[in-house]
């Protein structure tokens, strides 16, 4: 098996590629920026770059070189506006889970959010625009052939993590380390 | 037949709302604010309230209390920001979508853009999260039972109508007028 992360330089990314390092499991940290890979290789991580907002063809080519067979989706424009949502946790993750069956992968893991299934939870959020985009890459991978698992974490903190984690159908509140989502998908 | 236009202030649905009328064709004029819907109906214009940011209860209703059994969608957040192009061509568009099967509605008629399936237009034309947005609600369209027809009209111009059109399943560029839209939606 040989992972790629896509997003290796998020809160969860970051805390993912030691968590693989630590059970030597194979893997590559997927990153855009060059300052990014740079640094990542400076301290001996294996790196492969990807921009999300490229063709299918380049991204392809990407996801290609990485040797991967799985996906892990751990990426999101955060902050950078809403026109960055739409190309980043929309149409950026379709985009690899449309490529990933014509490169041989079949494992996905998405990142995603508590409660991009529960609509009546967005309006008060005050980022229901995120949360929709969350929804619909959701939707599209439930719709695929992959072999998927999507993690839908509580409320995230930088907290040491504790190995101890509670999985809920229904989401009663509560939060979860990093480090513990770090954990679960690895 | 009894057609709900969702967006019936736009530019097309306004035009649309006309063609309508001269062709005697039943329909409510789906709007959003309050001083819209006193407008039209000053001009005799049928309305229907709804609102597309709103809960899939609260469209539903809407579209009951329309008694349509065909939906034209002619909505979209314009220049609103991306946020609303998640929630209005995004998100509102597929809530309608979802809704139209438990209304009894059968025939769905979007109003897309000339490159929402052409992605390699996107990047040049500066509103590339718009036609995301665009891009995903007619491929979820096209994923239902609906007995839909998705329009790709060329660059829209407010020309007099011509009542002639030019079809093209490859795009070679070209302006329609917004009229002559509204004369292929009737």
């Amino acid at each position: 098996m040989k992972v790629l992360i896509i997003g290796a330089h998020g809160k969860v990314g970051r805390l993912l590629v030691k968590e693989l390092q630590a059970r030597k499991i194979d893997f590559a940290a997927g990153l855009r920026k060059e300052e990014q890979i740079k640094a990542y290789q400076a301290d001996g991580i294996p790196t492969q770059y990807i921009d999300l907002t490229a063709s299918p063809k380049e991204i392809k080519d990407s996801i290609a070189q990485s040797g991967a067979d799985t996906i892990v989706f751990s990426a999101g424009a955060g902050g950078a506006g809403y026109d960055k949502t739409l190309e980043i946790d929309l149409d950026g993750a379709i985009k690899t889970m449309d490529l990933a069956p014509e490169l041989g992968i079949k494992r996905y893991v998405m990142v995603s959010a508590v409660y991009s299934d529960d609509r009546s939870k967005w309006e008060q959020s005050g980022i229901r625009p995120y949360y929709i985009a969350k929804h619909y890459a959701d939707k599209y991978l439930r719709g695929t052939n992959l072999d998927y698992t999507i993690v839908h974490p509580g409320t995230l903190t930088d907290d040491e993590a504790t190995n101890q984690i509670k999985i809920q159908s229904n989401y009663e509140g509560g939060s979860v380390a990093r480090g513990d989502v770090a954990k679960v998908i690895a």
